[in-house]
């Protein structure tokens, strides 16, 4: 009986596009401070006493069935967050004096807001947008000159890669023996490889051919070698991703794998494919038997949906299902860009989450997907999060007085449930937490026992957590003392297909992206980072000359090494 | 040149065994709250003025040399923390205060130290160090019989773990078909999983015969699907593991997994271990070929050294090599009782980290091993930190008013560099790090690329990031702004080897045993995890029964179902 209701009525497949507003081209200013705004202010005030979840009655029917917003397939339960009418309007209010949709949308048109005003930055825009907007049957914007052209660029790419698929299916490409290729392996690091592994890892079963993607990222030996080892290399392709054509991590494990190769007696030339800028130094026909570009208009952490994960996931999941993933992702940008009798779903979860962070005060996020195939989903997010809105000074330069974007951590469910939901149930630091559920499974292959199926064990798991979580428990033994009043909500969907992940991973981007407009940051850049290359490359160059070498330049350095036994 | 002194003198083979003080059993309290010492009062007062390590000078190469901490093959650098002088004078008196090294003897001696005092609770030893207890060539405690009736329980086990292994090399245990088995497929949860994966994960390369292990754990049917998904399950054993023997999941699962097994015509009892409590409902040797016991005095997150983590990692390495990692264990236990004239690692780690946490006020702690073999072992560490010290009330049940065990979490270097070490250098909330790192890869496959080895770079980015999170970057660009200031520590040894991993799991274990024994939390027990499993069962109830059956009993059960359209 329940499962005939089992399927319910939410399937994605039934999304209608949703209509895109006049006038993309909004002309707000690129910097907006919020904080000596009215809603602003009045967030402060409401925060001295957030709605308590643990009062009986609170957490009513009522509550549970209107708190709830639906777009593309995906339904948001947010009624264990800790926000009331009050709050709610405030925190849209606030949004409003950030011209939040508006902001967001001169982002997809293509304005330059990848910049700090009155200092040297990347000064770019910002068109991962552009990589999914490649339908015709989908609304488009009034057609922006900027984003225009990208989205031409993207038509062109995916062109490319669709003939390359073909070959590998036709036969015209094969392996010398004329064998088909089985694996490929994907060399890149950081949005050159967790957003398209985790992507990967969520659609196992949706390969074809029994096809195999392999990830090598890290700089230690040990992962090439281990992705190596038992690999067929003679039906093994090769795509090595980078923009710059100039990553470290990614050279030298190019390096280390087409010498395997030559050591195995093939030709590197008839394996390698690269992802790269165009006319970088990895853009060189002579060493790649294709070449695929990406663009500085997309950020490495945004770009799963450009040829960085379109090589990869095209290869395994195919060409056709490869564009549902954009499709899907397409379809929330779309309502992310707001619309007369829409909820703006990734605006409503940038909200909940700036109440939590900056209102509330809490440090970190959890992302609880309940669902294996997300295993690796909360580690994408983690980057795309924290790359983007850890900064530290607003779009103007100057450092800002309020918390900035959280730390972002998690793993699935029911896994963490055996593992550190103790601390997030009644630890010293409430954890805002967001679960991620699916109603089917993916593989088909499910029983009952004792009445119920894994699946249904599975939802119920997420569902009592959030009520748990929300309410607390009282008890006369203070270690069965649940203090509740732990924010979270719950996303849900009917199943994970491509079409949904694409819409998942475009939500999160959408998210984020908010989040930083609202914050006033510039999500799009990644300055924290340069500080520790040069640091290594100046260590990795003592290690060149070896000790004695220039050691007054650099007593510090030199000290460590020595420390750590590496000289 | 570099190369010569690469390998450096910090063998894990030299390790001298440690002297075991007499008088293990030590009669201080089980309680003891240091909140209202002078050192704890100390140390508030410190921690208004830290350490600034930005200044110019500060970070000397007499500080990055003098503060390096060596024992059981690891050294500690941790000249990068905010601590001088007074700091670590006024932690090492709060470690005196709280009788530190003498509880943690009193656990190691058998004492009931799992409890809270006044309440009803589990009331249980703490005797996971038993089971490394187990060499007759290092130092033994003054046998408290009843630890040394735990070691004797560990040693009976160990000796029916080696009979079972050698009937495998022998060929006396084969399929039904007189052919070896080469898979083993785990099922369990939380640290029926986490633990004994990550050690899997850590030790691919030392694996016997190319045997592979496949841990199974999420309720999520997929989990299962993906794994039996291409394995040939008539050379397969399966391990279910469970001390209660009545987890939901984990029975779930096999169930599951029987049906594989039967649906392919084969005789689960012919494939099925087990590893449980002696005379749970899973101790039933009508079901399972060969069954191995866990005991109540080992909590699960605790258990990767007992039987739990032996199956599957005797099965994947061999017995030698799993007593190997014991042996590591055991040295590091013993080092944690301290000594004259020897450092005790992990309680200075606890006290690092104590600093941080408690008097700094940093909410999490990121742990970042620069080596990929050790990919999943921040998950573990998540468990065992946060599931242990993730309390609100002291071991007398009182409310604690200060912060107790951090939120934990982390990926492999070089990769987070790439993702979200953004956030760490430039964001708005400080995050401690602790990096661990290696100076020899496992595999031994490595190249020199512009003058260095990519282990050589590996090292580098890691103690680049260590000196970089301390010093921080002045400029004139705020986006090119560093705060320094990020405290962090660097763990190293020679290479990851079941020895160096086995000390590097229990120096992780006893620094959160020191940490919740100052703190005075029970770090053994997780009532926490309760409340969620009462509201899923009876969740589960709803969907196996249907909707309109007792809906007045629990009205908001009933509307999450509906909202999440899982009714």
């Amino acid at each position: 009986m329940a499962r005939k209701t089992w399927l319910g009525k939410h399937s994605p497949e039934t999304v209608e596009p949703i209509p895109f507003e006049s006038d993309p081209m909004a002309d707000a200013p690129i910097s907006i401070d919020v904080t000596h705004s009215e809603p602003y202010r009045k967030l402060l005030e409401l925060a001295k006493t957030p709605l308590d979840l643990t009062q009986e009655g609170v957490l009513s029917t009522e509550r549970v069935s209107g708190m709830r917003a639906s777009a593309c397939g995906f339904d948001l339960l947010y009624s264990t967050q800790q926000v009331d009418e009050p709050v709610l309007a405030a925190l849209t209010a606030l949004a409003g004096e950030a011209r939040a949709v508006e902001r967001f949308k001169m982002l997809m048109a293509g304005k330059v807001m990848n910049r700090i005003e009155g200092h040297e930055s990347e000064n770019r825009q910002v068109l991962h947008f552009a990589s999914r907007n490649v339908f015709d049957d989908l609304p488009d914007p009034e057609p922006m000159p900027e984003a225009a052209d990208a989205a031409g660029k993207a038509k062109a790419e995916l062109a490319k890669l669709k003939e390359f698929l073909q070959r590998l299916e036709s036969g015209a490409l094969q392996n010398a023996k004329g064998e088909p290729f089985t694996d490929l392996v994907n060399v890149g690091i950081g949005g050159s490889d967790l957003g398209p592994k985790a992507l990967y890892m969520a659609l196992l079963p949706f390969r074809q051919g029994g096809r195999r993607v392999h990830y090598i990222s890290n700089v230690d030996p040990d992962d090439a070698a281990q992705v190596l080892e038992g690999l067929d290399l003679s039906r093994t392709l090769v795509n090595v991703v980078s923009k710059s054509g100039t990553t470290l991590e990614t050279l030298t494990n190019e390096t280390l794998v087409r010498n395997a190769f030559t050591q195995a007696g093939l030709t590197p030339e008839r394996h390698f494919l690269c992802v790269t800028g165009e006319g970088s130094p990895m853009d060189n026909p002579e060493r790649y038997m294709s070449s695929f570009y990406m663009y500085d208009f997309i950020g490495g952490r945004y770009s799963a949906t450009s040829m960085v994960g379109g090589v990869s996931l095209g290869f395994a999941v195919g060409y056709g299902q490869f564009t549902d993933i954009l499709r899907g992702a397409r379809e929330m940008d779309l309502n992310a860009c707001g619309s007369e009798g829409t909820v703006n779903l990734s605006l409503l979860a940038a909200l909940l989450g700036l109440w939590n962070r900056t209102f509330l005060g809490y440090p970190t996020v959890a992302v609880l997907p309940y669902s294996q195939a997300l295993v690796r989903f909360a580690a994408h997010l983690q980057q795309l999060d924290m790359e983007s809105n850890g900064k530290g000074i607003d779009r103007e330069g100057r450092f800002v007085d309020y918390p900035t974007g959280p730390i972002v951590w998690g793993e699935p469910g029911t896994n963490g449930q055996h593992a550190f939901y103790q601390l997030i149930h009644q630890g010293t630091t409430v954890v805002p937490c967001e679960f991620i559920g699916m109603r089917q499974n993916q593989y088909g292959l499910d029983l009952t026992v004792e009445d119920t199926t894994s699946q249904q064990k599975l939802l119920a798991n997420l569902l009592a957590q959030s009520i748990g979580l929300a309410t607390g428990q009282r008890s006369g033994n203070p270690n069965k003392t649940f203090p509740g009043n732990r924010p979270n909500s719950v996303l849900i969907a009917d199943r994970l297909t491509p079409r949904t992940l694409g819409a998942l991973l475009a939500y999160f981007e959408n998210k984020v992206a908010f989040q930083g407009l609202i914050w006033n940051v510039n999500s799009f850049d990644q300055e924290g980072v340069q500080l520790g290359k040069v640091l290594a490359n100046q260590l990795i160059g003592h290690l060149a000359k070896g000790a004695g070498a220039g050691e007054e330049d650099d007593p510090v350095g030199w000290a460590m090494l020595r420390a750590a036994g590496a000289v």
